[in-house]
């Protein structure tokens, strides 16, 4: 049986599947909806040093450290990529995610367009990058006025927020426009089943071919 | 709307998409299943020296062409590809091919693997390549053992000319192996889905994010 699950019984190398968007695009929804209905696939687990939050599991939800233990792990090329936000600080722990990687289990990012350059350098063969735009300026300004009581003001920061993401854009291996939920789900499932299927990620095909002529 | 006719208002260029595979892949049957259920997709017609057959039409199954047309088709650049099999010589004809990729349509080419080594030369950017794999040694000699009474040397020649075109799949972009059509099928389906969400070919993105932000 292949490592990949795929039946075909070529091993498979996994994938790193980055979706990155503005806020008000719908990628969280899609992430957790492709995780739901895709086998093989887990969300990667951050390490942050922001306290841990009623509810939330340490290991689950995040990786809870300390802030020396996170500059040590950041030193120690223990993280693939890591950002400050409000003076916590996230990361992307490097082992667990080549651990899924040669088991032939891919691995979901929702990171933003830094987390995904930091990534790129790191990991270019096994990174595949997926952008998520709103579909018009209506729309994305609507789900950003997200209480009837924000001002114009707040809006319109929102929108500049979400300006300065989308253009990045170009960055990304694949676009896709979320104007219809199930639609933009079927369209990034495509996208990972495709890529399960480059030669590049089938590392068994060679014994494969051998043991076919 | 889209030329590609995405429904996502991004203008799109057209893919050339080759399936290949030795003969008892199946991969006549997924081109028919695939130009079946896609739209925007249509096959490639070949030209061809060879003398039209009863219940074909020119310009549907082949564009019927004689020897010396053939030729300044060939010298004058008109044909992307093209090979003699059995004193008749074969070829893709470019103009129909460019038409369709300018209109955000695109083209199915079931060739071997030297047409998509010269469709490569010639549109590296345009290509993706499919390699379709039988499941095992055994099914592979089922399919070409076709009639019972089939000599094994018949046979073995079959089997020694698959092996030789199956040696060829790592000059691919994707590989599947098709142990169940419907499977088979969805896979191929996938990576043309997945094809036409490269930032490459959608080529109105730009316009697309100017008017979003």
């Amino acid at each position: 049986m292949s490592a990949g699950g795929h039946g075909s019984g070529v091993e498979r190398r996994g994938l790193m599947f980055v979706l990155s968007s503005p806020s008000g695009a719908g990628k969280t929804t899609l992430s957790r909806l492709l995780i739901d209905k895709t086998s093989g696939l887990k969300m990667s687990v951050s390490a942050t040093t922001r306290p841990m939050r009623p509810g939330e599991i340490d290991g689950r939800d995040y990786f809870f450290v300390d802030k020396s233990r996170f500059e040590t792990m950041a030193k120690e090329g223990e993280l693939l990529e890591w950002a400050t936000v409000f003076d916590n600080r996230y990361g992307t722990p490097r082992v667990p995610v080549e651990a899924a990687l040669s088991a032939g289990q891919d691995v979901l990012f929702d990171i933003d367009w830094q987390g995904t350059q930091q990534l790129k350098e790191r990991a270019r063969e096994d990174l595949v990058s997926v952008f998520v735009l709103p579909p018009t300026h209506d729309e994305l300004e609507r789900r950003l006025r997200i209480r009837a009581q924000d001002s114009d003001d707040v809006v319109r920061k929102r929108m500049s927020k979400a300006a300065d993401e989308i253009s990045h854009w170009p960055e990304y291996d694949y676009v896709i426009v979320n104007d219809d939920l199930a639609i933009a789900q079927e369209k990034i499932k495509a996208i990972l089943d495709a890529e399960r299927l480059r030669l590049t990620r089938q590392v068994g095909l060679s014994d494969f071919v051998r043991r076919l002529t």
